[in-house]
């Protein structure tokens, strides 16, 4: 009997699920807008949806679902199960969201914060393999964190650790969407990145970015300016080194912290490249105490 | 046979150092300045001198000096010896601090970083007893950390782990010894705090501060604004209040990162009692995610 599991990552703008097999190949995926402005409730039809998608039809051979896996933002509890005030998802306080899929699928169901099982997933298949120690970064809507110490995912007593993306660089900063002032998400996630490259354009019009969105600068997306800076935009590069330097100054702040020096980096953004990757480290270097700076790496997800 | 050990706690400012016996009572102490401005042979003169002195002429039975454990600010390689850039110990680089006091002595010599230390001793005889997950903060000239996790001290894959006075909570913030801008420590170094303290009676002619230096703001430390805000002046509550404010930004990253929710904090500035206590819990409580104020405490060393 073929055993098959299905996986969701719930992400700010879309929701990805898929059908894969014991050696992790995808044999069915969907990917569906999440729709999150419209709160909890419709966010869950959604995830319904993307599942019975799949579902429906699907047909294999023998096989057995041996359970659901989802990637959620916000803190996870240690249930497996309750999602607790996910920054980017307006209304959601505690949601049981394990639960209602237990309910509708009659499946086991693993919920876990996105970030950490971004880790989890680099640490067996991915850029960290063989490393004890390092530090997930995934950048999209928000900006998510998950720690590999000493071999293992590090959740802490309650199971909400690794929010990176709202650790404080500038206490006077831009407002972010947890309602706090100059977190990192506030300078690196999705709709701020979007934001200054919209800026930038604005005194530089010919720059790629805004011919690639056929000058219509409310189609800006981090994709654009990825895809600009591939082909060398200085106004794109300019976004990216920028976005770059402030992801590493938080990023240092965890390396001063934890010691640990390793960064893996990984989501939408991360696919920039070296333009992001270099200023990134650069950033880092040059904002943690002497000592840590020896062996530093920044990779990128795999 | 009595079994005793030398304690030192090497601060930028005074070295500390003690015969203790296996109870941890202290049997003689000594405290010296540490002239840290003069490089780090002399503070290695300085210590050397201040454990002679602790021996010259001691006597107590029959006895047996089992080693020599130290606290110092920096990084601490698991080595146990080598102290690494202490950011206000000016011109140190890599010192063998651990060798030369065991040439010196002729005694096992372990040293660690004093955040570090402070934590330890908080978890097996202070207010961390009973907690497995705890952060250990020390204000003094500089700030340090130490991270206790599932009831170990979390030192990091390379042994600096707990630096968490040289996280960034303003990137244009005011300049740090480390050479960054904006670190925890430039807001509640004692240097920086009592710089703060100077400004404020400049225009607060009639604060107490100043009654308690005979009028001479040169003379102005954390202790003495702790002093007036124990008899209620309200520019060394200011003061104090500003300080918990910053000191729980950086705070709140920690939180936000590891998911602990007890904070100790020791050291001088850390006697001022309650003004800096509420200002650092409310400051930490705004500025974490939702689901980490719950039962989150800040409570002071013992």
């Amino acid at each position: 009997m073929n055993k098959l599991a299905i996986g969701v990552d719930l992400g700010g703008s879309n929701i990805k699920a898929g059908i894969v097999d014991a050696q992790g190949k995808i044999l069915r995926d969907a990917s569906i807008p999440a729709e999150a402005h419209q709160g909890p409730t419709h966010v869950l039809d959604q995830i319904t949806k993307s599942i019975h998608y799949l579902l429906d039809g699907f047909s294999n051979g023998p096989k057995e679902f041996i359970g659901i896996g989802v990637g959620s933002p916000g803190s996870v509890d240690l249930d497996g199960g309750t999602v607790k005030y996910p920054p980017n998802f307006p209304g959601w306080t505690v949601v049981r969201l394990g639960e209602s899929l237990e309910k509708e699928f009659a499946l086991h169901v693993e919920v876990d914060n996105d970030a950490n099982a971004a880790a989890v997933g680099e640490a067996k298949f991915g850029a960290g393999v063989g490393h004890k120690d390092f530090i997930m970064v995934t950048l999209g809507t928000g900006v998510g964190g998950g720690l590999i110490l000493d071999g293992k995912l590090y959740r802490g007593p309650f199971g909400g650790a690794g929010e990176l993306g709202h650790m404080t660089i500038d206490h006077n900063g831009p407002l972010c969407n947890c309602g706090n002032r100059g977190c990192v998400e506030a300078y690196v996630g999705a709709r701020y990145l979007t934001q200054r490259a919209v800026e930038k354009v604005h005194t530089n019009p010919k720059s790629k970015i805004l011919q690639l969105v056929k000058n219509d600068p409310t189609r800006i997306d981090p994709k654009i300016v990825s895809l600009a800076a591939q082909e060398g935009d200085a106004t794109a590069l300019d976004v990216l080194s920028e976005t770059g330097k402030y992801l590493g100054i938080g990023l240092a702040s965890v390396v001063n912290l934890l010691d640990v020096r390793l960064i893996i980096i990984g989501g939408g953004i991360a696919r920039a490249g070296r333009p992001l990757f270099d200023a990134v480290k650069e950033s880092v270097k040059n904002h943690v105490l002497k000592p840590m700076t020896d062996g530093l790496e920044v990779l990128p997800a795999k």
